[in-house]
């Protein structure tokens, strides 16, 4: 204990010498801390690399490395007899799995492992844990919080060679799997079976279910088929010292006890480590309809979405929007083109039924009143594939535009759907001139607005601006930070804004629980001083930072 | 502490006493243990009454009494204080919130509180937690596995009064109500504003909507809405301490950490005292349609089921059974006539839509698919509101028949689906002649079946023949012993046949965690060695039981 203690203190010392000496607090040189620790070769540039949240005394900026033991020899020897082949240490082919896919947080970690099984979840986990070895669960690595990548270094657990479907009920419909199947390779599955997957993300083609579970994707299809919280019937859990948690039930009722699983949806991988997941799949539809609409006005599209929900009732399964500034950045940076005439808000509503006539029908009466009563100025309709893909896209690629219009600071707000374009227009007014550009698109349906700020650079300024007023802004509403991203690494410490104290304070104790050594993906969805490992540090600085949030 | 001990001893001692002087175990005198501790009127007769469930030895006995303290005079006084008026003590009043509405489990509370505000009740638990009284929550006391019930001299802990709408939102369909409200007057309150409660159910007159997700409830119209783990939003608890957690988010999507009210919902009030909810409504559907059918065997229900399915897609609502037998005991018992031709097998199907051409159509080519192809022997449909509800009460009322046929033992079983009559077929013939009716009925959409067996009066024997023997078969195909019912007192010593040891020793530091005293609802939900409260005693008479099970 002493040990561990000492070598933070060590830690602590160094990084106070590093900013003395005027090095960038974001770009920390970690090498220089773990020079003639390491077994691994000294090659390998460690650096921290904390993202564009700003200055080090942001609340997203990453902690002090907490206490963990730093991997040995031994350590990469026990690796390499339980995943012979598997236990990755070249560190080009560590380096991909280190960075996250925004390329906005990068770790230092030296060893990736790459289980196959169950039981060799439980048995990394276990040694781990009586090695106090921080693990860092990687899916898809498709996160855009900084959840999904190791802070400095820990050991990266990828869940991608588990990848095999367990079995697959076709009168029931319920799927049951191992954490590593790619969302989309379990959409083509299903689909060949008559049935679809009840989450649907423009990162289907990397993401895992297991990390879909763990982060609780949202996506496209929440609004038809609700969240995973519903969806999710049975999960299998590695917990942090290796016991396998089994409720993978594949039952749609089961009231024996509590639903244990239910904390492991959303907990980021805090909690544990995530490696089979059954779940209820709908029917694949019959027939498939989206509309491309226009609107002057964010009323005109609210009123658009309340006729929309009465007249296509059941089979409306997508109520999308993007606005004008998206469009200008589809058309700059992708060229792709507007399917109708300019207007300021744009809509993607798509349909899926069991009768195509019906759903043609419903479909017709309701543009025929959206239309006659003024509320939409343009439209075009989709029923081929290939026409619904070109309509999709206009939605699903508005973050690729935004990657090539500079540096973005990208938000996932819930609101009461009301006030989701206010935020949008309140910010645009606020940031002025400062920001290149402000657009915002979502889930109108879920409430769930996507506000993105873009710079030409990294502008500690500019975020300064933003945050913490888009925080206040949505607290003030009782919204939502986060949506769906997560909180991850980034959004940790602004937990506050959307959370009571006492519920964070629960929280923090059901890590303990669960994790009382904090060795999973630490630095993550909980504020810094919640973190167990964290218990022997001196909490002063953060308890400070903290005061700021609230 | 060494008083608390010491409590226990002499209540142990006592017991024994008790059994050895040859008095019924089922059946205790727990007066005479109280005899010059009670402030309160000695003319209340306070027993204990066991129920149906067999001997004490049989894992659904109670267990002790666990050492909490009495209410004592002064108790009363803060009580009064803080609920003028409504802190109730009068024996008649309290009477009816001792026993359960079956008449199967009493309790012997002498105090009955009548909150009005989430403040109110956090003083009540924040001075229980300091006194270490014990509580039992309760709502509409509809439950029927004896959680709604004290089960010695627990403080009830009533919502009735707790009824308000807080607020409803038109255009997003979220209504958020304190936690007393009845489903009945909230579904009123909706239907006059074109929304619908995600939830059905038999007792919705008089069940609340906390006591529905605290039990999670399922109902009748899960097919379609899903389970309140996916439909209930927010909840505001008041923890065992009488501190208030404020989860009680309006928002479709919050990704802000552990999402902490998932726990809560179905936890049977042992974690928390819920006393808010915010439910996600769904649209008051414009057509409902109703079918009545008959099968010759099991397998044609099924295969109609997957017609149905495929055929009526998003429009269906409910899928429900009954059998011969069912419809024999509403003939004989409720004088309700079979609206079609006898068969083997009834199906109850429900649609609902937003267009009644459409859904009549769809309804049409179903019916017409399951005539010619001999799936169905013969049906009748409704579209009127009188002629649908008496459709419906041919499978809703099947509850009241039974309890007119004698003794009933209710059995509420998941199943992979097509397994679910096997289980009535085995147990008929299991049993024999020694059972009166064998009954099967309910949701086959969800593989939840209700299987009950009626004798002419209480018959430890036939107790004895289908426990284990229901629990062991259930056990042999995943399936879960409580699908929808809980397992308040009557089945909490059965966790293990649906739950792993892991995962139930996981569920026990939950109830440690977040009730150190165990003073919420004891005796309910987990296993009796697993109530934070027992650990000051001897387990070894406990262990042996559990053995047993397992």
């Amino acid at each position: 204990m002493l040990g561990v203690f000492q070598t933070s203190q060590k830690l602590r010392t160094s990084l106070r010498l590093l900013s003395r000496a005027g090095l960038p607090p974001v770009d920390l040189q970690v090498q220089l801390l773990l020079r003639g620790r390491s077994p691994l070769s000294a090659t390998f540039s460690r650096k921290l690399h904390l993202g564009p949240d700003g200055p080090a005394s942001s609340p997203a900026a990453a902690p002090r490395r907490l206490p963990f033991s730093r991997v040995t020899v031994e350590d990469l020897t026990f690796f390499r007899k339980t995943l012979p082949g598997r236990a990755i240490t070249d560190p080009d082919l560590v380096q991909s799995s280190n960075e996250d896919w925004l390329k906005s947080v990068r770790g230092s970690s030296e060893v990736l492992l790459r289980p196959q099984t169950t039981q060799e979840v439980s048995q990394i986990l276990s040694y781990c844990h009586s090695r106090n070895l921080a693990v860092n669960p990687q899916g898809g690595n498709t996160g855009l919080v900084g959840g999904s990548v190791p802070v400095y270094d820990e050991i990266i657990l990828s869940t991608s060679l588990m990848n095999s479907i367990l079995s697959f009920d076709k009168i029931s419909g319920i799927l049951t799997c191992q954490a590593g199947c790619v969302l989309e390779n379990l959409s083509l599955y299903l689909e060949e079976r008559d049935y679809i997957m009840p989450l649907d993300l423009g990162a289907k083609g990397s993401c895992q279910i297991g990390g879909n579970v763990a982060t609780n994707a949202g996506g496209l299809r929440l609004l038809r088929y609700g969240s995973l919280h519903g969806t999710v019937l049975g999960l299998e859990v590695v917990l942090a010292d290796g016991q396998v948690l089994d409720c993978l039930s594949t039952l749609r009722k089961d009231n024996t006890g509590y639903d244990l699983k239910q904390l492991f949806i959303g907990s980021e991988g805090t909690l544990g480590v995530i490696t089979a997941v059954s779940i209820l799949c709908p029917r694949k539809p019959k027939s498939v309809n989206v509309v491309f609409l226009g609107c002057e006005t964010f009323d005109q599209l609210l009123k658009t979405f309340q006729l929309c929900k009465g007249m296509l009732g059941e089979i409306l399964s997508a109520f999308e929007f993007l606005d004008s500034e998206c469009m200008r950045l589809l058309n700059t940076h992708l060229k792709l083109a507007n399917p109708i005439s300019d207007c300021p808000f744009y809509i993607v509503i798509e349909t899926s039924g069991s009768d195509s006539d019906h759903d043609s029908q419903k479909l017709h009466n309701f543009l025929e009143e959206a239309m006659t009563s003024l509320l939409v100025t343009d439209g075009t309709v989709a029923t081929e594939e290939s026409k619904i893909k070109t309509l999709w896209s206009m939605r699903e690629r508005v973050t690729e535009a935004l990657t090539h219009d500079g540096f973005t600071y990208k938000y996932d707000i819930s609101l009461p759907v009301e006030r989701i374009y206010q935020l949008v227009t309140d910010m645009r007014e606020h940031l002025g001139k400062r920001a290149r550009s402000v657009v915002g698109y979502g889930h109108v349906g879920d409430g769930n607005l996507h506000l993105n700020v873009t710079s030409p650079a990294k502008d500690p300024a500019l975020l300064a601006s933003i945050e913490p007023f888009i925080y206040e802004w949505t607290a003030k509403f009782q919204g939502s930070i986060s949506a769906e991203h997560g909180l991850g690494l980034k959004k940790r410490n602004y937990i506050y804004y959307s959370k009571s104290r006492p519920a964070v304070a629960v929280m923090g104790k059901m890590k303990t629980l669960l994790d009382p050594k904090g060795i999973l993906n630490p630095y993550k969805t909980l504020p810094d001083d919640l973190n167990p490992a964290s218990h022997t540090q001196d909490h002063s600085k953060r308890a400070g930072r903290k005061g700021e949030l609230c």
